[in-house]
């Protein structure tokens, strides 16, 4: 069981991973104003995106379909979260390439990355927190075929400070696991999060 | 039309909104590590969570459903993002007070936070970058009333430093609107992104 020993503010000399940001800008009026954030320090030069977030849909013979997603303990929250399968993007990759690779990495499955529904060729990059940060990734929806001899026993391969519980809900129970997790002290991604209430509304509201 | 005019990095004795945190944690194995991250200053004591993200549907008679939205210039990312309507909790307040006062302030309707629709009270926390940072917003279902006479004609209650254009889009039409507006050059939100993933999901496997 992972635990938080302390918590105590980050020198500059010391960060290696992320950073603080002063941006200087003319407001609509052309008013120049400053405004503070943070960024990881990790984006390949050239690259506009930090990394992926993967949705992955298992289509079990005879199951209803369920998403793929992941527990995952994060020091900053100090909680384990309940996450999609996400990563960084190296340099050279594209979000594809970066999520076929991720999804390798942190479940074991071999997978192929397909368009959305109703887009074109991968889905739309989304900024986590743009008030405070300049994070973001590109949603890549792949495709696992079970059927495939090579997902049969999936193999994680994490590095050695990587610990990440695989797991499966039903699309149409995500919402109700996901309170129930919470409730039981897990952390809730927003990506998820986002996903389950997209459902809930989708449901409520009878538009599909 | 706002613009970065330079972007440098912040010094921790400048930063009065954002900081920097180094985490030393036991990891699952009992090994000692560390991590960085970040986080807002602005998190009043004793409080859990930085602020609310709002879902608000708006029902005008004779047309499908739509989402309420809006456009704000985020300096971190240096685009003008595509959002739902969200504030930071101000101390003593509750995720839906927060966001019935905030729903007011930036749109100028009036409206009562609801359960989600299989839900309890209120909806899950959610973490925005939690590798990265501790940020973290409940999203809250509000219901606004649009015969309610304060809700004819909203009027929005910006700070002098505040400038946000609220517009709806029909939630059937949320995921093609999404990647139009990026084209278009706009920033989407994870929450706003996320959101209209589910729906295509939904739409996709058929399981509601």
């Amino acid at each position: 069981m992972s635990k938080i020993i302390s918590q105590e503010p980050l020198m500059i000399r010391d960060a290696k991973w992320v950073r603080l940001v002063k941006t200087t800008y003319l407001d609509p009026n052309g008013v120049e104003r400053t405004w503070e954030s943070s960024e990881r320090c990790t984006r390949p030069a050239g690259v506009d995106f930090d990394g992926v977030g993967i949705i992955a849909v298992l289509e079990k013979p005879g199951a209803p379909p369920e998403l793929l997603l992941q527990k995952q303990y994060r020091p900053p929250i100090g909680k384990t979260c309940v996450e999609i399968p996400a990563g960084l993007v190296d340099a050279g990759e594209s979000p594809e390439e970066c999520a076929v690779r991720e999804l390798f990495e942190e479940t074991g499955y071999h997978g192929v990355a397909v368009p959305a529904e109703d887009a074109g060729e991968k889905s739309c990059l989304m900024f986590n927190d743009p008030g405070m940060c300049n994070t973001n990734l590109h949603f890549v929806h792949v495709k696992i075929d079970l059927t495939d001899e090579r997902n049969q026993n999936p193999k994680q391969q994490l590095e050695e400070n990587e610990f990440i519980e695989v797991f499966t809900v039903p699309l149409k129970d995500l919402y109700k696991e996901c309170r129930k997790l919470e409730k039981e002290g897990y952390g809730i991604d927003a990506r998820v999060g986002s996903l389950a209430e997209g459902f809930e509304v989708a449901k409520k509201w009878k538009f599909l």
